[in-house]
């Protein structure tokens, strides 16, 4: 993970996520043009904001965090270039994570 | 259930099922093509969110359970692959459950 | 009520209910097809949810029961078929019971 | 009042009216068909539900009471046929009601 | 006031008010026919409901009081007529008051 | 400012304000005429409403006072001829204000 | 910063911030015209509004300060010239910071 990025700070429930770099081969080994049309869904967390504020105004702290692999939705977030592709999303719009 | 799968975590209050396979034989005995289009709309729980947040921010557990028999909506949900085909529902487009 | 709808368990606020039969002769005495194009808004009430959760989360149970005679709202709903044709509504769309 | 409308209840906030009777002749003497297309505002409360939810869950009884004249929207309300006709409104949307 | 509106009282948060007398000559003396299309929107408080639900379900007085001079909106309100022609506005609809 | 607008009271969270004059000459000396379409979103703070109620129905103050000099929205606002026209916003549409 | 600038104050939870300024010259030292289509989202917070109410009217403080470095969503935000051309974003839909 980089200097730069790691100085980009979510605001609210934002989570900074990174994709899984595509898969280059299918199980056969044919190897897939880079240019190929498949959405990785899976993501790896790279920042997380302080967390949404609750009715009260209070912050309600994350449930993901750095380093979290996640399942990321079909469709939103917004695309950051910083060196890398990155993207933000709601945390509560991420689907789930895996666990070790 | 596979390993894979066991280590899915749904986010907040989205529940993680597997459709009933489809009936491949109609009553009257009658073999159907897989490619039938009926839906299936009875399902098993395989994972299940810590739950949705109240509006403090403090999370609210789900009612249903890993092992439910749940009945689906007719439309909505997330189709997932992981090895299988699972899909992700709100608890609360769960239109019931099966007692045993 | 066979035992095979009894297990179903509505999940939060949802209501399962039996409409009652069409009438099948007119007061005069005429014989109405079966297929007469006339909707039953009234309805036995099979199977009740635990209630739906209030803001912070908890549960407020419904306020009708098993057995209650309910008349349904003009639209809306969801078919299930076990066996015969039940239908599931929200407690609030249903518009109100009848007391013996 | 009839007995079989006497044993309707409705649900939540609802309220049960019967509209007043067509006037039939005009100021002026000219009787009036009874096809007019002149719909009467003006209503009765036949039955009241227990009232609405308040955000906790807990019920918040309505203000009108069987036996009050109200004044109905112009729109909205749904019809519903026991012996005669009735309407059922929200408690929100009755514009007022007539005090003696 | 009339005897007859007096005994209308307004449900919730609802204000009935009487709009001002059209203008029927112009600052230079000229006759305005009354048929003339200005909308007027200075009008009397005739009665005034007990006030709106809170979110607990508790009523909040309404802040006008009849005999107030207030200033409606250009759009929106409901014409009810009791002899004469009157309004009924939500209160937070009224646009302010004059003072004395 | 006249006794005539002193008098209007906004309510709730309504502002009153008046918008700067137009200036009727460019930097460079030339003379705009009177129609020019330049709107002025800078204005004067001249009557403010009680305020808005809170969720409890509790009246919560203004932010801003008479006298205040404000950035008003592009758009909204009602406008009100008095003597001189002024506009309603609400104090929420208000873009912020300035500082002596 | 300008005296002007320093002197306004945003309403609620609105952020004055100032774009950074358009790169002119490509990393391989083409210069680009200064009306080149690039948006630039990265900005620095100028100004803070006090903060937005929650739902007991309380004022919840901004999380950002003057002088953060900011990343801007795409769209949304209003333009306004004062001397030279500022931006106002509510503060939730500002997407990051950077940290130093």
């Amino acid at each position: 993970m980089s200097g730069a990025i790691k100085k980009f700070i979510p605001l609210f429930d934002r989570v900074l996520v990174q994709r899984f770099a595509k898969e280059t081969t299918t199980k056969g080994g044919i190897v897939l043009p880079d240019s190929s049309n498949v959405k990785v869904l899976n993501a790896t967390v790279v920042a997380v904001g302080q967390g949404a504020r609750n009715q009260n105004g209070d912050i309600v702290p994350c449930t993901v965090k750095p380093g979290d692999k996640v399942l990321l939705p079909e469709f939103g977030g917004n695309k950051i270039e910083i060196e890398k592709e990155y993207f933000l999303f709601r945390e509560s719009d991420i689907m789930g994570k895996w666990s070790e």
